[in-house]
């Protein structure tokens, strides 16, 4: 089946319209008339090469949402109309210990990503930035009614990225967490950590977003640049989760943390962090890293956001704007997340 | 009433005889004759000034196990003929929310050091190498019957050292634990997760102490020097605690644990650690530190080792050996605590 994308047709150029081959609907897939797919700042990274070395074209995109057209002979758990999403990943051995327990995302044979990964049978993986995808249903979710299908398509990536940290580490009713950064991964942390009956501080570079900020969700909002914000809030949090990649002083935000806190880093800077271990020792504090979230976590996320409203703040824009999209991502000029219809593909 | 004891007179300075001043015993006070002092090697750090300046001489010594020769008139948990025990620790505010719940060493307000630190009456606070001691009853432990109190010593600060970390992220049967480094900590550690019923696998430079490892409890010995070990025991552990102070590859380590594993720093190497966070988000791994325990922590540690006929492994020494023992615990050779016969001290 031949099907129309958008792709990088090598690193760090411009993406363009393309033709790509979708593989045969096997039993257990799931063929999908994408709708949606949100723009992830890992596409830019990906398409730029930043990650390393990949065959081209890539057509990115794991931020997708859509109805199926037509299910596999073994497909029980989703029918055709019904809305779906796709997230980071596509595939995972199903068999080792972390994969039987609902983390396929650390799969001990590596998850297959939804784009630019070696998928199982060998074929290289396409993703989003495109008019269908064929996905095993196991790697399949279902869009509650009620989540609007272009809010919802960030959700996939942004929302379990931080929904499944704020979960493990338990943010909820009398906890203070506080979302570094206020962009397609904070708003959503933002959003969600509120929801979960958090009390919710932003710490953002500077007050610029402020309004926003408290709008979202958040309880107080603290500009980094200021040195007086790591004095203020000295050992205030139980959990920070840094969403920004970029290198921070990581003790300055571990001095944040009260005694057990966490600071989780959902991003990872391209450079290593320098850590004092003083600044842990002395409040058995821990420094953690999360990465996406399980299928079956990923699925408790939708429902969660479905029951609460939310979605992420959307800018939908047509495929041709995608170019441009990047530029104003890098630019961290979106609020906050651009999501491409996929109609305008066709 | 004036004591003798054995200390630094200056910064890096051998330690000599001494006659120092202790104060009146006060209603909530008990005076302690003291039995065993253990060496710990932050003594070392502390009297060689390694930890910034301070008032001197410094009378080191907080792995301290005597006998209650006098109670304060509020004194109801101790009595005269008590064996008892005193830690890393005399003071803190006992008002704060870290000192309520039982977390004193993270006293907001700072804990009282043993030694060489200010206590809340403003002296100046002399450790174990001593005769005897005078400290609040609320920071003294009792030291049950069946340990034998030169073993008993060195729990007061390596045993609780390494039994919270064990506790916290809750060593026990079904779970896979590594000691990094078998000194006076580690050996302790090794003992402790052994009795704790976890699978105990001890990360030493080389197999030199492999015997003793075995014989401690360790169910594997591993030689950190032979890179095949990282490769051997890539995701195996659910806890890592390293009681190695000195900088180590901390992403070589972080790969050893499994999902949801923890790397626990119980010491705190001086110069600051690099970490690829990369290290943490591939499998949501937690780097964490520890600093010894509570005083209920710490008498539930007693206890445990009671139970379970766990001392410290000890070599008994004068007061007069202490500086060879010094120059003996920089060298490495000392299996696996220095303890002081405070008798030899009159």
């Amino acid at each position: 089946m031949r099907v129309t994308a958008y792709a990088a047709p090598a690193a760090g150029q411009p993406l363009a319209p393309i033709t790509i081959e979708r593989r045969e609907v096997g039993p257990n897939d799931v063929l999908i008339a994408i709708e949606y797919a949100g723009i992830c700042h890992s596409d830019i990274h990906t398409v730029n090469g930043d990650w390393g070395p990949q065959p081209f074209p890539v057509v990115p995109g794991h931020e997708i949402v859509g109805l199926v057209t037509e299910v596999g002979s073994d497909v029980s758990r989703h029918q055709v109309g019904d809305r779906v999403g796709v997230g980071c990943m596509v595939n995972s051995c199903g068999e080792c210990t972390n994969c039987r327990r609902g983390d396929e995302q650390y799969c001990l044979e590596g998850m297959v990503g939804t784009y630019a990964a070696t998928d199982r049978d060998g074929t290289t993986t396409q993703g989003g930035y495109s008019t269908h995808v064929v996905v095993d249903a196991d790697y399949v979710l279902s869009v509650p009614q009620g989540l609007d299908p272009a809010a919802a398509a960030p959700l996939l990536c942004a929302g379990i990225t931080t929904y499944a940290p704020l979960r493990h580490w338990n943010a909820g009713p009398g906890k203070k967490v506080a979302i570094v950064g206020l962009g397609g991964l904070g708003h959503m942390g933002v959003k969600i950590a509120h929801a979960l009956g958090a009390e919710v501080t932003v710490l953002s570079q500077s007050l610029k977003k402020q309004e926003d900020g408290l709008r979202l969700g958040a309880d107080h909002y603290f500009a980094t640049s200021d040195p007086s914000t790591f004095e203020q809030l000295a050992g205030r949090f139980d959990l920070i989760v840094n969403t920004v990649s970029a290198k921070i002083d990581l003790d300055a935000y571990l001095g944040l943390l009260a005694v057990d806190g966490t600071l989780v880093n959902v991003g990872a800077p391209a450079e290593p962090l320098s850590v004092n271990v003083f600044s842990l020792i002395g409040a058995r504090r821990s420094f953690a890293g999360s990465m996406i979230g399980g299928i079956a976590l990923t699925q408790e996320m939708l429902d969660f956001c479905a029951e609460h409203g939310i979605g992420a703040e959307v800018e939908v824009i047509s495929a041709d704007q995608v170019n441009e999209a990047y530029e104003r991502v890098l630019a961290s000029d979106v609020r906050y997340r651009f999501v491409i219809d996929t109609a305008t593909l066709a």
